[in-house]
């Protein structure tokens, strides 16, 4: 029996990044990166008018000049304008490219404006003159030409499919979706559209880890085999060789019927370590076929099943999206312990909990009054899990604890 | 102008929920439930054997028998096995129902096992008695027949997932993903695939929008229409009444091709607010075509299309999905202002900041160095931003307040 330590470091010593493909930008959103985006011109690429208003020459305000003749109109998607007269100003609009010859913009709110009798029109600058390049955005000002924007390995979000639209990346490399099997065993489940006899249950393992595999960006496919050695060894194989992962449930502890460690090592898949310190999920056994699938076999309680994919496999599935082999990630969000909690086997304890924000900032963590590992009730109302490490055996209320959250 | 307080409220008084679709379990993951899921049976629905080993009467061990004859074996899925001798035992698994006639479960690490000479199978107990009961998950514990499990208005994840599938919630009742139109305007803006001349850029904050609207569930659609009255006439009554809501960037300000107001109310629309005391985001144009969409018509440039699409209209998707009228949520997670900021006018200041939990358990709030509302680049480092009320003026490092998270 290992640690959460080291059964941590076995899980990600299989880390591979997965493919690259080739996807138009629109299809994109959600999936990590593959190349380096960088800027194809300056952010902004010219003097971009910040407000409507009028662009003027800032040394005539600063002269003493308080009223400009409007030369001419630009709107934004227009070439800039020429600037015949250094006392004039040209009306324009936010978005516009500030021509030459001018150098400062003052806003509609600050103006008023009026004809004369030659039909010409004039604003007067209410405000006392600003600082030169006021209401300007400068070329360059935010970004230059060939800085690195966003670096590969970042999930295209909104605002990163924002600049990759900017800088013409219609077509982006990203990291093709990991494609899950999730694979539910036990001869007591029914499928959902039965009606179970009274020593039956329905699968509900197989849904539930499906939808958390999605959320990390999987492609998944479920199947269900019998307990029964024979269905396992016809079955298994196709997964083992056309998934990045099998994440299966149950048959894994010490019962007649937990075949699938004997049946995994038969079909050649090398086993990495079975049975960690940590509750709930003692049993779960974890290896990889060569050149072909990892495979995560979950203990079939549902509290097992879904706090060691949450601990193990999901990171697991962030981690080979990633451009290169990257530490599966810890926990890193803190939260206070709101409780005492005493947990005396010396392992590692997950501790279902629900979290709220604290008054002063902090992340408050409330211990679920959970009936153990088959209490699939209880994942509906706490929102995560503390990692309690194996010693000491008193954590005190006021703890700060990593948390591991699930919603 | 008015308050931020107002234009919450405003928006918030144009939420309807939506309606209701039936759909197969199976693709009802991350959709919001619009009935309640109650217990179909008990929870466990039996008394489930909760480790492998060996099912004996308590009062046996109690009365000092330390070793059992192994009577029968019974495997979990199979009905249960029936019991001749109250001193004998039952070699069980997990998952079984537990039968009458024993009520104790030791487990196999707690056990010896020998055979004798007339081919009996005897199990030795070498632990001190446990109580009565002992790994059994007893029928009842976690919820009884009827208990309400999912109340409707949450959003099917992984654990609601798991649940619906043991009651046998084969189709769910949820909320059909609210339809929305996404509307870039601009002249200057030319598609994602050209090249743009000096004075263009491209089409960023179409992408940008839809892909925060389809986080929050959304179905989109993207336009452009240029700052054309005439294209605008045409182009958006279909988008007023075929979609939930019509999301626009651009075309709001003072400028001179700034006809979205007036078009959109020439249309039929109905305008609830024009320009709100924030920044960014002071020209956000709100309204709503009577019996179809509601319009945001946010300001173009990008860090104010994108605030203000979290700050008001991401909240209203998430409340029109609810069975009920709910207000729009408020920004709930407190963050702890790093550094000291002030910020003159009288208007609430959505301030873009990078997250980090701090060592204590308090999410660090640290003001990103942005250019303005037109620096895009800036929403690559932040994730998140403050919302600082509109006074005080000055906002001293250990300030708590709210925070909108994008990431």
């Amino acid at each position: 029996m290992i640690s959460v330590a080291e059964a941590t470091r076995l899980v990600a010593a299989t880390i591979r990044p997965l493919g690259v493909e080739y996807l138009s930008l629109t299809l994109a959103a959600g999936l990590v990166l593959r190349e380096d985006l960088r800027a194809d011109r300056d952010f902004p690429p010219f003097n971009r008018v910040a407000m409507d208003g009028i662009a003027l020459n800032y040394a005539a305000l600063a002269a003493g000049q308080q009223e400009f003749r409007i030369e001419s109109t630009q709107f934004a998607g227009q070439p800039p304008v020429a600037v015949a007269d250094a006392k004039a100003a040209i009306e324009i609009m936010t978005g516009a490219m500030l021509p030459a010859g001018v150098d400062t913009v003052i806003r509609y709110e600050d103006l008023t404006f009026r004809n004369d009798e030659a039909g010409h029109r004039w604003a007067a600058v209410q405000v006392p003159a600003p600082r030169a390049g006021h209401n300007v955005h400068s070329q360059a000002a935010d970004r230059r030409q060939n800085d690195l924007l966003v670096p590969a390995g970042t999930v295209l979000g909104p605002a990163e499919m924002a600049v990759a639209a900017t800088i013409g990346a219609a077509t982006v490399a990203v990291t093709r979706r990991p494609r899950v099997a999730v694979v539910s065993t036990g001869d007591e489940l029914v499928p959902i559209t039965d009606t179970p006899a009274a020593h039956q249950i329905r699968r509900s393992n197989g849904l539930m880890l499906q939808a958390a595999a999605e959320t990390a960006g999987a492609l998944t496919e479920a199947f269900h085999f019998d307990d029964d050695p024979v269905a396992l060894r016809q079955g298994l194989p196709a997964l083992l060789t056309g998934f990045d992962a099998v994440v299966l449930s149950g048959g894994v502890s010490m019962g007649k019927a937990d075949f699938l460690p004997g049946v995994l090592r038969e079909l050649g898949v090398e086993q990495l370590f079975h049975e960690v310190r940590q509750r709930p999920g003692k049993p779960f056994w974890f290896g990889q076929q060569p050149g072909g699938a990892v495979v995560f076999a979950l203990p079939g309680n549902p509290v097992s099943s879904f706090v060691n994919f949450y601990r193990y496999a999901r990171p697991w599935l962030q981690a080979v999206q990633q451009p290169a082999v990257t530490v599966v990630a810890a926990a890193t969000i803190p939260a206070v312990l709101t409780q005492p909690v005493d947990f005396k086997p010396p392992m590692t304890h997950f501790l279902l909990v629900s979290l709220e924000p604290g008054p002063d900032g902090r992340l408050l963590a409330t211990p679920e009054r959970a009936g153990g590992s088959g209490d699939m009730a209880s994942l509906l109302t706490s929102s995560g899990f503390l990692e309690l490490p194996p010693d000491p055996e008193h954590f005190p209320a006021g703890t700060v604890l990593p948390v591991w959250r699930f919603r």
